[in-house]
């Protein structure tokens, strides 16, 4: 088997990117199966997470729906969730597309954003609705060698948004 | 040309995802063609196929909207469907997203899952709603070389669905 | 590092298709942030852009919605959408999946296909409508190493369309 090292870079480059690739469908698939404990574990101890509109972002005013620093308080806010229960009576469906992996930094660490939508299917309700769709600004870094966000900001594009909308993207 | 013995295993997998993302790109394509002839080709014989409601799936009921065993079953589907012509008045776009591929078994088998949107635009609206939401979950198997389905289980997270769900997906 | 000529075919094909992937993604980012000047640097010279009905392309009927033969079209028509100022007041977002890329001719050009969906967010409206669903059906080439469209025709499904959708997708 060839050493990594001498890989070619534009293999590295396409292994990293599916490393990113796979990373976000985990991600997706925990908010979707409503694991939210499990989910806190895609981030660093220190990380950023925020949920924002376009609008605000764009104008570089820092005023985001939910603002987390920190896994302490990313963990408080799906603890909260849980037991509020909010999450119970529907269906949340994410898709991730439009991938985009910057050349990591001398520290190991780069960014990285995608587009995403998340669909909801209520139990009442027959059709699935768009709840929200927008951008992943991401940074990534290893800890122990597996990938860790160390800051999402999910930038959605939708104006107004119903208070189901508090719930993590 | 290096031998594909020799490849760095994680190519061998990335090359395995890139294989199974082509697969389901000409299997939606063939749907969305209204190819249904050329789509029972992508199942093996004894394959397994159902379009089931997530709700369904989770609390383990084998009910689904379509359950086929075997691929006769699935052609026999096809053709009805072909020849009620409930097809042809309606344009289907699919988009596959979030996919996850296992490792393979001893006997070269896999599993893997996507997420899936299917939109229909009816001639007499003018708007592309969406149909269904969901997850294929698959298990595949090499039949002389090629990509085959043994397993495709369409979990849909919308809970009522109009009759033309009764279309394959 | 292995010399680029002794790569794995296959090998070969996904990098190329990682660039394809690439490529759509930074096109769809120029059109979402509306750097309609920049969008078209995406096209050769002599560059064909069509934006075209579903019915219409599969009828063999030439009529499009948009229709540029070179570049120099498509900056006139990008200057007169900036001009207008019709791009102000909506947010724009590209989802692209399912992509299929062909094998090189020997030129070095290729055709490929995606499907595609935008999303538009009217600033008076709280939700993401969908404002199109369809294919690209692509031709690349390169030109000094660079990967540009010598055809991008953009076949939408939805048959009636609004007047926003004059806009370049």
């Amino acid at each position: 088997m060839p050493d990594t090292l001498t890989l070619d870079p534009r293999l590295s480059a396409l292994l990293l990117r599916a490393e990113v690739d796979a990373f976000n469908t985990a991600y997706c698939a925990a908010l979707d199966a409503q694991k939210l404990m499990e989910w806190t574990e895609f981030f660093t101890e220190d990380a950023f997470y925020s949920v924002i509109s376009r609008e605000n972002f764009d104008s570089g005013l820092p005023v985001g729906l939910i603002h987390c620093e920190g896994r302490a308080m990313v963990k408080d806010r799906a603890f909260a969730l849980l037991k509020t229960a909010m999450f119970g009576p529907r269906y949340l469906r994410h898709m991730v597309s439009n991938l985009a992996v910057e050349a990591p930094r001398a520290d190991g660490s780069f960014e990285a954003r995608a587009n995403y939508i998340v669909f909801e299917v209520l139990t009442d309700r027959p059709d699935a609705r768009i709840l929200q769709v927008g951008s992943f600004l991401d940074v990534f870094r290893r800890v122990d060698g597996a990938l860790k966000l160390a800051s999402r900001r999910c930038v959605y594009d939708t104006l107004l948004v119903p208070t189901a909308l508090c719930i993590p993207v």
